[in-house]
């Protein structure tokens, strides 16, 4: 397997101010891998309920994702409610239904352990631990996480960030893990707990890249209309990872130019409620983006 | 003259997480004049009271700034005093105390008249409209403002607008003038009253621009201590004006250049309080971070 995933698969409710969507596809698993799957071959693992509508076991399937790690058991699948006022930086929960999630045990298929690249999406990180133990150690591990699990879970989250070789953060999570203002600060404390490197997501305002020597400002694309801007930061790491695994090149150059894919695929995330967008994608469209990322970079 | 700039010179009282600064020399005319004199040379209108100190006209001096037009009146200096906590972008005023600035009236010395460039600092746009109309009509015109006189004076906010050749703004005051969320969506709204550019400020973010058909986003530098960010959007207008200025070509990759410059003028000024950091400036550290900037975006 080039990439295995393991995040949330769920059933999200959202309202923005361009519109809403009940019960619709999301997840920080799906939407990485949907975004990956352009690129590259992806084994999802993740757990959801006998109430998931099977269509959308099916579009995953066509997106080509391998869902041999994707355990259907009883009980309701995991929910998110939440909505996003005009600063849609900020998501605003209002109801987080953990459901299957609360007793789960990934076991991954045998074929996804020997995967090439590991992403460790935003889910509590005692399963994130429990998959990183199962894949093999040369894996080139990325692990995301998010304010609910800083908050309620900072050790294990601390022991998944020393073992990865990548962290990605939200600028204000990485503050609030790091207890500092600047971002700078933040990825040098980060680096110092194991990572090699450590991506910022400023959601608007694009991404930060940061290794012990280099540094690396990515902006966002000027979207015309953002409709939903959850999953961005999935998305983003989908891109990114999709691009890494599918060259297999892990020199900073590469890294640079996988970080303006992340960027596209964000920027295409946001653009319809849930995965609908992706539905219409097109490789080119893709390509046109990466090229537009060159236009309004150049100096 | 290259440029004239027409703002605020203030006396301000500072307080940031990192310390702060009692009657410190402040103003958008200064920190603009001071960051642009490392380009070429500026003509300084504004208007000062008669307790405004000596030493500090002649650091302006020793900048190079002419000061034939800054007039001393019976009365006090302008004084603002606001704090920062640790949302840098954001300043909160305590105290704004116009003094002499309630009746001034900008009366342009000769030699500003047949000026190339002229700044519209943030200042009342009743006193930018009567300094606009004192130049010869070929200047080249760009314009700041903030939340202030967008809430107070919108109709001559909007008369300058419309008479300028670029528009500068903090995105927040994009949004609120424009009553939009999207910056590109804003931008177009300002160049549809008559700028043939926009750029707009995104403090830690970078800066954008737009023109009718091209984008530019720029990131800031990634700064190891930021002390105190007042003077920040200035500094950025003084280096961004001071390039054009000094290299005469408003060509597009120019125009680009000149933001990063801009960025550069700008990190510079937030590592100390007030003009603190640019007295001991050197030319050699300007180019030095501007091959930064090419360090940092390249992909």
């Amino acid at each position: 397997m080039k990439i295995v995933v393991v995040g949330s698969v769920a059933l999200d409710t959202v309202r923005t101010p361009f519109g809403e969507g009940t019960e619709i596809l999301g997840g920080s698993a799906t939407h990485f891998s949907c975004a990956a799957s352009f690129f590259t071959e992806v084994g999802l693992v993740a757990v959801i309920g006998d109430d998931f509508p099977a269509e959308h076991i099916e579009f995953l399937k066509t997106r080509g994702i391998n869902t041999a790690g994707l355990q259907m058991v009883d009980g309701r699948t995991f929910r998110w409610e939440g909505f996003y006022e005009y600063d849609l930086n900020q998501a605003h929960t209002v109801d987080t239904q953990l459901n299957v999630f609360e007793h789960f045990k990934p076991q991954l298929p045998e074929e996804f352990k020997q995967t090439e690249f590991l992403f460790l999406a935003n889910i509590d990180p005692e399963l994130q631990l429990q998959v990183l133990s199962q894949v093999n150690k040369d894996a080139y591990s990325v692990c995301d996480t998010m304010n609910f699990w800083i908050e309620r879970k900072p050790g294990p989250l601390t022991e998944i960030i020393k073992r990865v070789n990548m962290c990605l953060m939200n600028d204000s999570e990485a503050r609030e893990f790091c207890r500092t203002f600047s971002m700078l600060d933040s990825a040098r404390r980060l680096m110092a707990l194991g990572p090699q490197a450590v991506i910022l997501k400023k959601g608007e305002h694009g991404a930060l890249m940061f290794t012990d020597s280099t540094h690396f400002a990515a902006p966002a694309f000027p979207i015309e209309e953002i409709k939903d801007p959850t999953g961005a930061g999935d998305s983003f790491a989908g891109g990114f990872l999709g691009h890494l695994a599918s060259t297999g090149d892990l020199s900073e150059p590469n890294i640079r130019r996988a970080i303006i894919y992340g960027s596209v695929m964000a920027s295409f995330n946001v653009e319809g409620f849930g995965t609908a967008r992706l539905t219409t994608l097109t490789r080119d469209e893709i390509e046109a983006r990466y090229q537009v990322f060159r236009d309004i970079t150049w100096f």
